[in-house]
């Protein structure tokens, strides 16, 4: 099936482009061609600007809203997202799985483009390209993308840097704070791919998680966005197939099946030596999954959330 | 007043068709006229289309959303319904009144189509009927209603096949699981009316709901879905006129007030022999309903919700 | 900034008014040149209403919707605020602070047509004034205002009456109660105004509160959506600038900080001798307030929502 991921999500960015001073996002026009989109590193951005980035990065394939949360007694917003083709949603497009390194420049690069450069295993695994005009990408960075970024965009999709929109907000601003916990649901699924699940077994599904308060730096956010995730998302997945695979597989995917489970992100990041790469990467999903077989009927849950762990790391 | 429900509902359906292949139903032209749109029988649908169906179900006359929620400690997603006109919403339009069965096909149907058809005593109790160029029913069903079905209907709608859509889905699948809980107010508004209460006295209506699990065959989806309300569904109803009536008439109303009350659905069924009719009528109410007399000022709540027997029922 | 808070507010009228029969609300042609908009006077109005009356009085820049909640167990209907413009949204437009006083005629002004007559100190302190073509008002009022109330207006905006649209709604009617609880992010920002904050360091705002149970006249109205604020309302402010102010001011921001918190508001005005102005000012704000710091990550928390007094208050 085409998604026409970067076709959605354009449409997505067409839509929210008119509202762009009330969200606080800028819209430049690049020197070598190309649009870039800020929503958080020389603007304020805001709620709606993380909205439309969790929009943007789903290919629209996805509901994504503000709900009324709770945590230990104390009053938080949280995000919730329901899609009915996770896998195109959350995987092929929304994944943070292109990292962007040129020159200075880093960020970790998520949304329909990744699904043109298909450099990922997981294009290969879920057997996915697209060749679209436009491509559409979001970064989670500290600094705007230069026209050396696009070029090395542009080379890697096979398009011009003026068929380029990319967007951008750091982790610590209230849009990519939004953006990252709103991949509640991807990361249940990302963890089900490493596992071996077959994904296509995933009809549709639902996630509600924390949103952290926004960080003072980029590791304090990157500590803050997966607590919310770890120790405070709720996943339920709507799924076919034989029940016994989902006993099986079910106990290792939500958190607490890491060894590293247990503290707020940053401490388990110090006891690691400050080294990502010796983090257990099972640790990366939510607290709770629930799965229920639309075949069968039967449901199976694993894991719980942890309010001390999150009230600890929100400091609330 | 005419409440032009088949009109409202066409909307609707004109404003879903567009992204049916986002939504996994597919619309079929039926050999002797006729628009069937499948959510659940040979496609397997989704949340999106559960919505759909429940917005099509009440004629777009009440918003209904995804909300989360809770059971005993485990999250779990809800159904939201609200409505400034409820009666036309949920009685003359949602509520699933019209058994279908021509030959071997067996449906319920709901949905504006019942007020064209207008053969059950609700609609003389209301006083309501209409005659619209273009009608629209729900079918709650396992199979697809083939031409001999729309030939009955049309038949008693005094229209021809070709003015008819039909919208079908199983009990047992994720969109018509979830248009059956959200006839959470629908519930309230039943009982009430065969408790003799006047409905004109009721002005708007607000209802949440648990999404039970999807069951995995017709009869543990009966159970599921009624358990989600029986024991799940809290309702809120704006009324006017005196308390006293309110007093009287309230604490009939929720399930607990039925001697059934107490255990799953589908025990309830086997105790009674699998025999729907020998089930309490009574039975088929929210957990809890509270009106807010907004005429005194007064508020009555009567009934609780059971957490306990909702995940005995969901298999939590 | 030039907001163009009348006009935005132009655009929420212009889309609620073809909804008007399903919303049970009615626009009138005033004789002396004008439109009003009656809510609730003399229709019944209802829960979509009063959305559209705090989509109104916040001139578009705010998303509110209904949300589930629970008091003390029982479940509840809450109203949600988000807004990442928040003072225009609720100080420069929503805030009720005009009093309207014509012959018999008694109302409090809140909309953007207060950013045209900008009679309020807060436009001398916020440096704000607009001047549209068109104005919007709303007025929580038991009855019309006539053409000298749109002469009144007209006057002090330096409009034509038929420059002029007014919505009006009882305290005690399903969608004035609905508006005015829907402030809970502004009795926030208004006090924290009052405090002498520096309103420009407030990014984005989040509440939520209950929706009280409409009451059964004026009085009894001012006391249960006043007590769903102070006693309910939760509200989540993203904030610039040093921690220590926060440290220093937050303390005095929720209700809790006043002398008279503790029982329902009719008791407290009671005790005042039916006298409001006797009240301590600063008892009006939520019950609980977060802020966060999105440039240190700094969040702090101040007051606690009391549940047993909105039980009491509400009749639960």
């Amino acid at each position: 099936m085409d998604w026409n991921l970067n076709e959605r999500a354009l449409a997505v960015v067409e839509g929210l482009l008119p509202a762009a001073e009330q969200l606080r996002v800028q819209s430049h026009s690049v020197p070598g061609g190309g649009r870039l989109i800020d929503c958080g590193v020389n603007v304020s951005g805001g709620l709606g600007a993380g909205l439309a980035l969790a929009q943007v990065c789903t290919a629209g394939l996805a509901e994504v809203s503000i709900i009324p949360g709770d945590i230990g007694g104390v009053g938080c917003p949280y995000v919730q997202v329901a899609t009915d083709n996770p896998v195109a949603a959350c995987l092929l497009s929304q994944y943070a799985g292109w990292q962007i390194a040129v020159e200075k420049f880093f960020g970790m690069g998520s949304g329909p483009m990744r699904a043109v450069a298909a450099r990922e295993d997981l294009y290969e695994k879920l057997d996915y390209r697209e060749q679209p005009s436009q491509c559409i990408g979001v970064l989670e960075a500290d600094q705007l993308p230069d026209e050396k970024v696009f070029a090395f965009i542009a080379e890697r999709t096979n398009l011009a840097a003026e068929q380029i929109t990319l967007f951008v907000a750091p982790t610590a601003s209230i849009a990519g704070n939004f953006q990252v916990v709103a991949r509640v649901v991807e990361t249940a699924l990302h963890k089900l791919l490493e596992l071996g699940f077959d994904m296509s077994r995933i009809v549709s599904g639902y996630g509600t998680t924390p949103l952290s308060p926004v960080a003072g730096d980029f590791l304090a956010g990157i500590g803050r966005t997966n607590d919310a995730i770890l120790y405070g998302g709720r996943v339920t997945l709507w799924v076919t197939g034989d029940d016994d695979s989902l006993s099986t597989i079910g106990p290792k995917v939500p958190s607490v099946s890491s060894q590293a489970y247990g503290q707020p992100f940053l401490e388990i990041f110090e006891a690691a030596g400050r080294d990502f790469y010796k983090i257990d990467p099972h640790l990366f999903s939510p607290a709770e999954i629930m799965f229920q077989n639309v075949e069968t009927g039967n449901v199976q849950r694993f894991g719980n959330v942890a309010p001390d762990i999150l009230s600890r790391s929100f400091g609330f």
